[in-house]
């Protein structure tokens, strides 16, 4: 039974996408994933989105480019958090895919992350889930401490560099 | 029976909508309206759609604002022709609804005319419609005589200002 | 014990913010609400994130505009979902808000919503509460069904309205 | 005796144009394509779009990029359905082409379709003739049959992918 | 017999317009203005445009709003220079304007000066004009100068109120 | 003695300016070119501008891109037309370059062309030349007859390819 | 003598620019505030950047909107550091201004405030002069002070709404 | 002890930041530089900030892309001047750095520079510390005047091209 389930417009999207399946991977999260298009296989879409809180799915990563509608109609069908997450297309780097999915019309919000940032969707798909599961909020202050340890690794090397070779 | 359906994402868009009904009302195409909501009536949105081309409707105009998802919406249940009309919201005159309606992937078009503009939307069915209509042709013609005529008017109006008054 | 906290970056941003406030009374959700700026009070903004998790807080809506940091620099010191709500400032109506908010470096995720968009922070706040709370859920579901009922009494209206005045 | 005629500024669109070409011939519509400037050709502008009509053409498609009048200089001389087809230039993938033709003045409307969306300029093209030939309409809903099918095959595939490679 | 010809899109550009008017007044060059639109009147364009020269027209002034073709248009048919002026419609400030003018493709030039400015628009003309004509030229030069001293007048006043009220 | 002075705020641009040489060179036009930087050589700039008129300059092209000042600081010094050309810089394709230039305050215009457009600067500088040079009026309308000569050569090509490979 | 001068590219930019005088007025520093054009009196922009450091001055306030050369302008012809203000003119919110002063050519850089943001430029003012000011740093301490300590005044008002009328 | 100090949000940045660096060491300025996150390592950034000032430090340079806080968050914590410099991120070559460290609020100033302008920020630096170093304000005009001499040089060298191979 997965906890998330993620849909994406386009098989093309799958090398972004996959940002968040690692993520979900590393903090040992159920989840599956899908091709549905909000536009070519809508009924999927619906039928998706209807049964997906019934089947045990706790939060939706729905990821699209150009006037990516998947978010919006995936939400209109469920009222489990839907993460949006724009796909950059050939135009605009992907303002097109951002506004299309951040601006929805009141009553029905999808969580926004940044254009491409499929790692976040995944961590924000984590976060909500710790909300209720305290191993998973134990995992994420873990997961901050790394990142904060790297950061502070990477200073050490640009210090030592700094003395070196600049 | 309807030749054109117009359907509005919420009926705050109908003062700018009826721009479009005025243009089919003075073609004397027969039409119908309806408040359907991508979002929050979705099942109503593809039910409509579906129906739309049985029951007789050709051409099926789409208004919608922000993360205008409307057009898409329907388009992704009909192959009838779907006009496009983005209206504009709050944020940055309409960009957001343009976007997301003109932006649609390949194998879903909708037929897109400029921010708020609904008159160009009922001209534009109307269009379509005389392609197998030669009285609406006949009276598109007119129509585009009476605008030259008008503009011409204007211009011997300024003529005479810019001799007297300027 | 509040569940949800709001914090917003100026009490200037109250009669926007205030559409969240409302839809977490609606739904019966504690919250509480806070003036804290990322860089007039960030000791303020730092302590509340830091404790925020342990005083009992399981969501944070962040309100601010143009360089909006404040959704930022909460993230950084908390594991907590936090839902960023861009608030539309004199320039680009909030379009400097809404990229210094959703375009987040990998790691630190926001969950965005549109410019202005309260209310959507607020169901938002609400969905992520219901993953793990049955009542929020039913009560969503509800929420959901009174809105597509008040979309189709506004298409009642407007059929009528169609067959007397138009 | 073609039914679309395909105009484009440039020989330079004809890669990107030659999409719209492609799903015409798919669904065995018969056309016909031409370089026609806008700015260098006027008068073959002018008279093409005049003799358009009465020659049998029911649909234009006009392709150009940055300032493109082409759309808009066609449908000044007739009132057939103009498609307008932005292209992306080397300025902001488009932004220029696209509002260039979308923001037509009240009154001469065009149907556009998003930068570069040439197969969608030609489905819509024959979404229009379908409004009175059925054997099109037909051919369209099998269309959408098989993206939808082709969607579900890439579903599988990522299924498989997910549980083997993953 | 003008020397300069103003053309506008509608007569509702006439207010912004009037600006290039005043200048031309002002410097004592003949000119006439029309209200010609490049879309419901694209036959009086050409013929406006190709009359031009051989009436002793030496410069066109174009202004238009939204998809301002009307520069382009006029450029076509004449090899005199065209001074665009983009008008501000409703949409981004002129951005559309803007953007539908300056964009020109390569061979076919138009002078554009920023949206709604008129005035300057007036000015380019008198500066094209004060190529072959020394006068012009000299009472550029006292404009150039009276603009200088009026902003000393200013500075002056601002150095009084500098010392008086702040 | 030159007709026409380039100026290019870096020898950076001159790939691009080279453009407008091309053209003034086509046509006879005797010219001369520069590289003087508005912010780095001001002093430079004033000198040329203000000499230019009375060493027998008729029309400045200004090439320069990012905050492109250099049209302005140079129109600020002389009465003589200046073409502005905005050159595409890493940023935003030259949306920087294109509003430095064209946005111009009230008194103080320059013509500006599309973003990188130098061919067209440099036909527009002839086009100014010829108001009051019959020899360029006529060379200009053999230029424009050559490019519709061009484009209907182009469209010839496209019907046999039409025929042939299509 | 005076430590910062403000220099505006016309009056009607003096509402704006107040919040500059304000805040240096509140500091104590001495100031001086000029209307100089970049465009309509360059030879005072120029006499007043030559001289300015020389007279006393350590830092160039620079205000102006639209095509905004004023900043850069200034700096071309000093190296004391120029604060660049854009002011908000009619076209998207000061983009232009931004983007005018902001995008500056490397060697000649300006420290950009935000859009209107005349206080921030005021106080940055200060900033640079609180360097070698150590009776400056303490005064910006204090009003960072209360500047923090008016945000928690805030905050407490916040709280006591909440629990009163909300 | 560094009079400058260099922060940057990811050791990604360095390449562009080494601009700054460059400049530093050209005119003989100590500084230190450090990765520092304001997002992954808020703690780091407020201990830096909050100490810079007493350990000597008088500007801080912090580079940062995307949604880049960390300007903002280290100008909350310290009064020194604080040179804002954006990074170019993948999404509209780095407006949103831009916005998100230009329009910050008022109280809390940062000085921009442009999107990747490294060196501008390094000269800024240098022109900061030469109010009170005569020595260093020498140095700028050298380097100045170097400049000119740099840009007459390709002058010439243009000259030299244009009478040769043009």
């Amino acid at each position: 039974m997965s906890q998330v389930a993620i849909v994406m417009g386009s098989n093309s999207d799958l090398p972004v996408v996959r940002g968040a399946i690692d993520v979900l991977k590393t903090f040992g999260v159920d989840f599956e994933a899908h091709v549905i298009s909000a536009h070519r296989t809508p009924a999927k879409a619906e039928e998706f989105a209807k049964k997906a809180a019934s089947s045990g799915v706790k939060i939706i990563i729905a990821a699209a480019g150009k006037a990516a509608h998947l978010g919006g109609v995936i939400a209109a069908y469920t009222t489990l958090p839907v993460i949006a997450l724009p796909i950059k297309s050939s135009f605009m780097d992907g303002l097109d895919s951002l506004l299309s999915m951040v601006q929805m019309p009141a009553g029905i919000p999808v969580a926004a992350v940044g254009v491409n940032a499929a790692d976040n969707a995944g961590i924000l798909a984590v976060q909500m889930l710790a909300i209720s599961d305290n191993e998973l909020a134990k995992k994420l202050q873990e997961f901050k401490a790394e990142m904060a340890a790297s950061v502070e690794e990477k200073d050490k090397k640009l210090q030592k560099e700094l003395y070196d070779n600049i």
